[in-house]
């Protein structure tokens, strides 16, 4: 990875699609400090959800290419739900890996903010597994819903205990000026806030909004020119698992998420312990307590304690969110795997301000496809 | 590739699209002669456009995966608009390539006949530019009898010249069990047919039809251990123009598909004159003439003649759309890609049947999205 951008995450931004994408595009490619010649991007791969339901407008890939001032170039759209960021992360690492390119783009971009809220639900719903879920009323605000009730029950533990998420990533998203939300939460005003669909509070789900973020790849041969600290992707990793929640074994455990981090720490050669910051999907406080689980950062039922425990802010054990994470720098679905990539590599590369995780040299960034059926694991790492 | 299938292409199935890409894929795999430990399908890509829009279901990827009987593996979707299958072919390709995999299946679907006409015509414009197009009232018809004029009025040729095209590929459709049109057409018929947007007759545009394909990818070591003759995938290559007819330098000069083509002959260390037969994209018989010109078959303004001077049929200079192409097969948006695929393998494996192209060996493929503006091109290759 060898340079990165990203636009404010916002509401109501005036600004067409693929102009979001282009920006944050740009910014990227002026992130990069080597010889401009050695490092002319090849392709494009944009990660994208809701552009044609909600914009009138697939075919993002070239429309993107293109607005970015790079015409001609192989370019494609990838789409995996709320994971489509990442999907892009890992076609670009792909088209690095199999030796086609020297240097790729990876963009993720949504823009949600611009229709009713009606029409975005039930757009987001398409994520579900549609005849059985979403076509029976069920939102992703519902089905979370679901999974944090059994785990609720299953463990016998209090709901309140799910603030602290909300808490760190508000805390977090304070000093990020690329996030949306600027304002602390405390275990009163998450207490305060208003259930959604019980037992989810609005503040255990991440806000609706516009975003678009954007890194470059290359080569390690490209990358030995451009300035230091380099950054390797040490892991990219994908894996699945079934759509629809009725098809689970077991509604607490994310056996996509374990496979898919476990694959990555194989490729990797780590494992949780030496993980430095870990930006999980918090769409929901519950879906961060699960990938904590599913990550092996926490035995099953104990995720949720390294919240009250405090080790998840970014001097704790495992610092999650540490720029605001979904909850509080917002959730671009299609943006958000690769804003995640971008403040992992801020953080690893001393780049972080306020924010900065001490000595961080190894991150990793999971995001998520659904309720946990798409899940996707890189691992970065600082190599000088 | 070690593997191919397909579901005939069709109007009004009744069947969810998960199942009808899992039957086509399910068909892959067990076309796949090999020892079954040795070829455990490790990832699905899956290609696909119209999903979100007309059957509320995004999240395809994981979803096909599952009712494929393959939970667990990575997927995700590739979009490319009407590329969106050779988009998917692209990235299982480097998944290949990239060593992350030896097994990996590449699927493209498309349902589009289960929606009102209208619906599916908008959803079809969303491949447009679509505040400079679609929403101006552009239809993927009007915007190539844009061209088409062009083409007309530039070359001062008479139009009745393209119904070569539409002729071949009814022909070769009436033998191949899985096209979607079994009726010949003349040059009378094609004539008679009703002008949809002037120039462009209905026998110049292809049919909304539900479909999908798939094939089995792996890497040259597990195809050692399977089934002679072996298909070498000996170019991938893709290259976009804008995707705004305003925006191109000239309208009748697909400049994504000559750089995609060239890409693709450098790759293979081939040329025109080795390829067998070419399935291109004959979204519109105007897109089938400027492709040959676009690939070196033809200089600028002769590609309609070798429909005239009889060079496309399956014994002809450069034979396409030999089983019936998108015009006659069918085409399914997002499922075209793969299926030009699966029947160019078919043909190099000497398993065409009425349709075989005599001692063809090299196969070139070209799947586009938009009026030209993504262009995927691959050369398949008989290796014994």
């Amino acid at each position: 990875m060898i340079g990165v951008g990203q636009i404010p995450v916002t509401k109501g931004l005036d600004q067409p699609i693929r102009e979001m994408a282009a920006t944050a595009i740009k910014a990227a490619m002026n992130d990069v400090e080597a010889p401009a010649d050695s490092t002319a991007v090849q392709a494009v791969y944009t990660g994208n959800m809701l552009s044609g339901m909600l914009s009138h407008q697939q075919h993002l890939g070239a429309l993107v290419a293109d607005a970015a001032g790079l015409r001609g170039v192989e370019a494609a759209t990838a789409e995996a739900a709320c994971g489509s960021g990442a999907a892009a992360m890992r076609w670009g690492y792909m088209a690095i890996a199999s030796g086609a390119y020297d240097v790729v783009v990876v963009c993720g971009v949504e823009k949600m903010t611009h229709t009713d809220r009606y029409e975005t639900t039930r757009a987001l719903a398409t994520a579900s597994d549609w005849p059985n879920e979403g076509a029976h009323g069920h939102s992703f605000v519902s089905l979370n819903a679901v999974i944090m009730q059994e785990y609720l029950q299953h463990y016998w533990v209090n709901r309140s205990l799910f603030a602290a998420f909300a808490i760190n990533a508000h805390r977090n998203a304070l000093t990020n000026p690329n996030a949306l939300l600027h304002k602390a939460v405390t275990i009163e005003s998450y207490e305060d806030s208003p259930t959604v669909q019980n037992p989810i509070r609005l503040h255990d789900a991440s806000p609706i909004c516009d975003g678009a973020a954007a890194l470059v790849l290359s080569s390690a041969g490209v990358a030995q020119s451009t300035r230091r600290p380099r950054v390797r992707v040490a892991a990219s990793a994908s894996a699945t698992d079934s759509v629809g929640i009725a098809d689970r074994r077991n509604l607490l455990t994310l056996e996509g998420a374990a496979a898919s981090s476990h694959k990555a720490y194989q490729q990797a050669g780590v494992g949780p312990e030496d993980i430095d910051l870990f930006e999980l999907h918090d769409a929901f406080t519950i879906m961060a307590v699960l990938s904590l689980e599913a990550a092996g950062f926490a035995e099953p039922g104990k995720g949720l304690w390294l919240g009250a425990d405090g080790e998840i802010g970014l001097t704790g054990k495992v610092p999650v969110s540490t720029m605001g994470g979904l909850k509080a720098r917002g959730h671009p679905v299609g943006g958000t795997g690769v804003y995640q990539l971008v403040e992992a590599y801020l953080q690893i590369t001393g780049q972080a301000g306020p924010n900065q995780v001490p000595n961080a040299r190894v991150a990793m960034t999971q995001n998520v496809g659904g309720t946990g059926a798409t899940v996707l694991t890189h691992i970065l790492e600082r190599m000088d």
